[in-house]
């Protein structure tokens, strides 16, 4: 199989490498061959050809069974005419990643560190599926002057039709139940969102589906986050939601997401940034990196021993305590590296 | 003074008058008189006259010194062509009730029923500055057909002004800091936010402003909220941050807000809904109606002391623990009502 990797800015490298390295390890003697085939994105891309998502870099992922992202951006490139961030608007969009997948669990230990007492928490998991090639960040017209400025969202039905169709697909292995979250006291868009995920509901008769306002949902995650199975919501709504789930866990470092495209690779990376912060420190927490690629493993590849391998490994692992300061803890990332590789079965 | 009384739907009349008895015994002998008109608004006038604000509504509000609203809307009108909350977006967009401003304190009482942890919440005091008459709540083209679905948002640079005005001015009485909340990495209408913000913190040369991206504020409320002063922000991301805000001080059923108007009356409303679900048991929350009347004593009417004594009797009511049921306790309207007036000094 081709991987195609991103390594990405600051900490990127890092914790890429550090992934990397728990996958060579656990498909060590199995039937899983891969190849690694590295692109520049991002800023490092930026500083060698002037762009985030070169060509090359482009064609390398379009040829790729999956795509490992770590992180990009940072202040280096803030003053800079085009910014990473740029790269993955345009990578999500020529491949069609129409879908991103971000899940929500609690992980006792590390529930300790959230902001949420643990009798809210009790019970927590959920996936928020974001629809993220379309809505208010690719419509046009987009027009800015020094007087005036307008953003378009427009969604087709076919593309609510689709992202529909993914979170159905994934509550019914859960615990077939859709919250549509939108805004259709007020948006157009939200209100075609309602007709369609109706329509589509029927198909699934054994899934139970509702309807939340996007103000009541940031309230929701908060209050009770255990009501809630799979969200199907737009590509800024989901933005938001999603960044406000993952305080939940209170372990951004630990959080891994899945882009689907249409067809073609998907692409796996964790919901943290690039930590400028740390970078270079050698401390940066990379099992949300062994995640990405766990899920890779499991979605793209359907390698699910390797894929439960490397999950209990990590469980195990934060068990110990092994822990990067982000977590409270004092390893390093090479300290948390080699836990997870000692518990490999 | 003339007051506008709009008591709207379900637990709304109850709430007005529990509050409009408070403002009563509160102004008894001072120099403060006032008379109250009622007008229908929401689905009262959608029952009497088949829309949400009627003319005689609209004139009366315009005609007033301040407008009291309580809570519109519910499952009777979900199925009708017009719903209440139109009524909602029409009296902002007529009165130009530009600037929404809800405050977000910790009552260490009430925070033991946040689902925040008591250490996060340590020094919370912040206030929401939200636009509220443009963005993508008012912008053109807004289309939808069975296929295709579109929302405009726009905003005009003295639209940003003004509402960067409001904030600016807030945050001079309190801690110096505004953050101006955006996608500015995206959309068009927040790079314009952005340029605006910092034009005008020119001229307010002691206050700091930073910048923050919704979905990182979305996380930040509820891991530092002790580090925000005021946010300033859109329309549609002022609408979620700010009920995300209220799920911190664990009683929605307290908070009180106010809708500036560019000239003309302003408008006091608690921040909850009509709670269709407890309405005519007499078990309502007054407290946020009790303190949107003490908001407009202040704001609009600048009686300090009536504000004063009746937020200190507010505070004593909570403090003995006559609570309603949202609130943990066993009190009814009326008892919460009667301490409150007793607790008047
Ligand atoms: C960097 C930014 C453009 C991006 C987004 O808003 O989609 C990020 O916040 C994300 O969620 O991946
Ligand atoms: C009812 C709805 C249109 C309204 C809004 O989104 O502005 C409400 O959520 C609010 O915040 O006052």
């Amino acid at each position: 199989k081709k991987i195609a990797v991103l390594q990405g800015d600051y900490i990127g490298p890092e914790i890429m490498h550090a992934g990397l390295e728990v996958l060579k390890l656990a498909s060590e003697n199995t039937s899983f061959k891969y190849r690694i085939y590295n692109y520049p994105f991002g800023g490092e891309a930026i500083d060698r050809y002037g762009e985030p998502l070169p060509e090359e870099t482009l064609k390398g992922c379009q040829d790729s069974d999956a795509i490992l992202l770590s992180a990009i951006g940072g202040p280096r490139w803030d003053k800079k005419r085009v910014r990473p961030e740029t790269g993955l608007l345009e990578i999500r969009k020529h491949l069609g990643l129409f879908a991103n997948i971000r899940p929500t669990m609690i992980n006792k230990v590390l529930a300790e560190k959230s902001p949420i007492k643990a009798e809210v928490l009790e019970g927590t998991d959920f996936v928020i599926v974001r629809e993220l090639t379309s809505g208010i960040y690719f419509g046009k017209p987009r027009e800015l002057d020094a007087k005036l400025a307008i953003d378009t969202s427009s969604y087709k039905a076919e593309e609510v039709e689709r992202i529909m169709r993914v979170g159905f697909e994934m509550s019914r292995h859960r615990k077939k139940h859709v919250t549509v979250v939108d805004k259709a006291n007020v948006l157009a868009t939200s209100k075609l969102w309602r007709k369609v995920a109706e329509k589509i509901s029927e198909e699934y008769s054994d899934i139970k589906i509702d309807y939340c306002y996007v103000d009541a949902a940031a309230m929701k995650i908060i209050t009770q986050p255990n009501s809630f199975d799979v969200i199907v919501t737009a590509n800024l709504f989901g933005d938001i939601l999603s960044d406000e789930a993952s305080v939940l866990t209170g372990s951004l470092g630990t959080i891994p997401s899945m882009s689907v495209g249409v067809r073609g690779p998907s692409l796996y990376e964790p919901i943290h940034g690039s930590a400028p912060d740390i970078a270079g420190e050698g401390i940066a927490n990379p099992i949300s990196m062994i995640l990405s690629i766990e899920m890779m493993l499991r979605e793209s590849f359907k390698e699910y021993e390797i894929a439960n391998n490397i999950a209990q490994a990590v469980e195990k692992t934060i068990e110990k305590r092994f822990l990067t300061p982000d977590l409270g803890g004092v390893a390093t990332t090479n300290q948390v590296v080699k836990e997870v590789i000692k518990n490999l079965k």
